[in-house]
């Protein structure tokens, strides 16, 4: 049951809505998408459904399922642990780490993990660790106190190098501050979890060897695709947030997405949008602009989503075609002193998706002061957030007004209902987009090589040819 | 006198260096740039340096003069504060923020506003507050100890409408708090400083009717150019990083610019490779990919300066050419798990740029643990830096071998001297790709119609004909 402010009375909330009138010619003028054209994209996008239907029929997107999964064992768990924990610590990449920051970002306190204990009701403060760096590290790991501090360690496979040197160098800590031994018992339960897959891999080894707490990542669910299950749904039950509702979200837009075929439904709409703009008009480039400093992360989030589904070197029958656009993070209003100049005067090569807030949680009034300056006075009595959703339109429409394109998603509210629709419907956006450009969504052969050289670079056993060929 | 750690027995440290190897057709193969090529760029880029030299002679350029400014001002006003302040709280956005979350980014603590007051040896929290978001605006000013906050408003103009607002805020909660008085004497001074224009704009005129603590913007350097002068300085020295050797990298570049002609400096290579790569590769995209937590904040500025400065609608002439390469902002290893597939398998459109740490600040060392398991062994032993570097090496072989061309900018230490080096070299190139592009890089004429719609949709005096245009 959604627990969420924006449910009234048992009512559903209203849900988030796409607006793409300011990319069509209509409006924006030569250049922008004709009428024809949309409609020409009706029928490719309802055979793009279909096809992405008959593949969850039969088992093979089970991604799709999640926004059904049931969330009391993850509540369960919080509710076990709360009062306990200072620290939540997350060690995983990509996949593993951008959903439960985005997340994080979103639907707690903007500035949670500065607040008091006791401002946090219990609940532990939440760092994602998703990289390498011995500074970043060091300095996180001197500064935790880690009797209180609980380590999940999210990897998929296991074996992902980043991931696996963070929960060493996190295991070392416990070892030598706790003591904690091998095969551990009680000291072990209270400081590791593992998110993994179900069978396979080297942390379900260890787990089982050890008798570590571990939730899954259940089968098929690759990493971008991952944030409604264990990897973001745990970190978020830990720190509070509302899980039952990001999944309502979810589970809504997926009716929604069902019953309104193809371009009708905004994710249907989103991706035609964004298959036209690359493939007709040149825009290679797939801009996220939030107006909200609470959805930046989501940003980053969909740049990986979009970024390794659907850039690749081949389509579904092997013909070399490298494609795919390129997401690039944007924040409004901050980036308006830092990109829209070459948005708006340099190449035509940009679709920007705003991201505007219908009701922000905070009033915030700006007090009438200085009411002699005409350059201060006419801010006085406006809310901040009326302030921020203005300049939202006025960048909207001075694009429009140089023929630059942009599509508007409106969420009613920054809460866990909301982020859990835009979510989903980013998913299933980028699955009908896969389908449109006619490639595969769901792998991403182009990461191998790197990995490869790495464990080369860094004396992997099995690598040693390779070593040699990049040293020589 | 440089202070750095980098500085040892009064010789000058070692230089960042930029290694443009992997972007030539030697290393890549076809379509990297040849040699013919390069060598053809070394004269315009002799003649671009050449031009800003004798504008930057006329005084046309005052930037390029900051890295001699003096910077005791600001170390005396901070030495006064040192031990009064918990908060300095930063009011700007675009140019007035960017530089100062860069340099704290990489010159704090990475975790500098969690740690306890104590290690922060009398030095406040630094928070720039860079966006007008309802949400996070009162988060923030909500859980600030006001009688210990000092509210830094920066804006050139005075009236930027995002902080002028942003300052109508703070100064609201002062007065509601402290009891601020207009015409304040003592309560206005420990809390209130302005960095602005010397002689106009309205914070000049409240400051001097006011008597409030100022500094200034020198005249005709741009946001964008600013962070070498009070508006990077000044939180810079408050919160007790080496602004000395700050500007003693930045001179040391400058001098080396200058001695060493157009494509034999780092900052000429750069802007050559760049603009090659754009004019005569297609490649329109510019990625900043820093391997260091600490520098992923210099990526934001960098994208600004880039954006901004290169991003034009016409030429010196006046001719329509719509110009300019999108810089995006990546994070090595982070990214590698979000972007890389596309970098090497989409299309061919991106530059990279690594930036690589030679010498962390800190060991992390990985234990040897579960000494049985090949897919974390081989990790054992290894110092987190050293994966780090391997993944930035594995990365640019993996593009390489793809074809696709990249450069390497050698970041000997993260520390002040190296990332004033840094600072200056990449802003030098941006004069220098502005002259090769033929564009004037140091204005902005794409973000007035925004502004304007702004001030327009808020109601502000003198914009009501363009308020009907916009809702009309």
């Amino acid at each position: 049951m959604p627990k969420d402010e924006a449910v009234e009375d048992g009512a559903r909330p209203v849900g988030i809505s796409l607006d793409v009138r300011l990319a069509l010619e209509e409006a924006i003028g030569y250049g922008g998408i004709s009428s024809f054209e949309f409609a020409g994209g009706r029928e490719p996008v309802r055979k793009a459904q279909q096809a992405i239907e008959v593949r969850r029929a039969e088992g093979a997107l089970p991604w799709m399922d999640l926004p059904r999964l049931d969330p009391s064992p993850y509540l369960e768990f919080a509710s076990q642990w709360r009062g306990q924990l200072d620290n939540l610590l997350v060690l995983g990449i990509g996949g593993s780490a951008l959903g439960t920051s985005a997340l994080g970002t979103a639907l707690l306190h903007p500035y949670y993990n500065a607040l008091p204990a006791s401002a946090r009701e219990g609940r532990p403060r939440l760092f994602v660790l998703d990289n390498v760096d011995p500074d970043q590290t060091s300095a996180l790991f001197g500064m935790l106190n880690w009797e209180r501090t609980m380590v999940n360690v999210v990897s998929k496979s296991g074996s992902t190098a980043e991931t696996a040197a963070a929960y060493l160098m996190a295991r070392g800590v416990l070892q030598e501050k706790l003591g904690l031994q091998r095969s551990g018992g009680d000291v072990l339960h209270r400081h590791l979890i593992f998110t993994t897959d179900p069978e396979t891999g080297v942390l379900r080894e260890i787990g089982r060897d050890e008798d570590i707490t571990m939730f899954d990542v259940p089968p098929g669910v690759g990493g971008r695709f991952s944030v409604l299950c264990a990897v973001g749904l745990l970190p978020a039950a830990l720190c509070g947030m509302d899980i039952s509702s990001l999944l309502s979200g979810a589970q809504a837009m997926d009716e929604r997405i069902r019953n309104e075929a193809g371009a009708d439904n905004p994710a249907g709409a989103y991706a035609l949008i964004q298959f036209l703009e690359y493939m007709n008009h040149g825009r290679h480039i797939s801009v996220m602009m939030p107006y909200s400093a609470r959805l930046r992360d989501l940003s980053d989030w969909y740049r990986q989503l979009w970024a390794e589904s659907l850039g690749k070197a081949v389509d579904r029958s092997g013909r070399q075609l490298h494609i795919g656009p390129t997401p690039i993070k944007a924040l409004g209003a901050t980036d308006q002193h830092s990109q829209i100049q070459l948005y708006a005067e340099g190449p035509d090569d940009k679709i920007v998706c705003f991201l505007r807030v219908g009701c922000f949680d905070r009033e915030a009034e700006i007090p009438r002061l200085h009411a002699e300056k005409d350059s201060l006075a006419y801010l006085g009595g406006a809310d901040l957030g009326s302030l921020l959703n203005a300049e939202q339109k006025a960048t909207a429409w001075a694009l429009a007004r140089r023929g630059r394109p942009s599509v508007r998603i409106d969420v009613p509210r920054v809460d866990a209902y909301h982020v859990g629709e835009l979510i989903f419907m980013l998913e299933y956006a980028t699955a009908l987009a896969g389908e449109l450009f006619n490639i595969d969504a769901f792998n991403q052969p182009g990461v191998e090589l790197g990995k490869k050289a790495t464990y080369a670079l860094m004396g992997r056993r099995g690598y040693e040819d390779l070593a040699r060929e990049i040293e020589g």
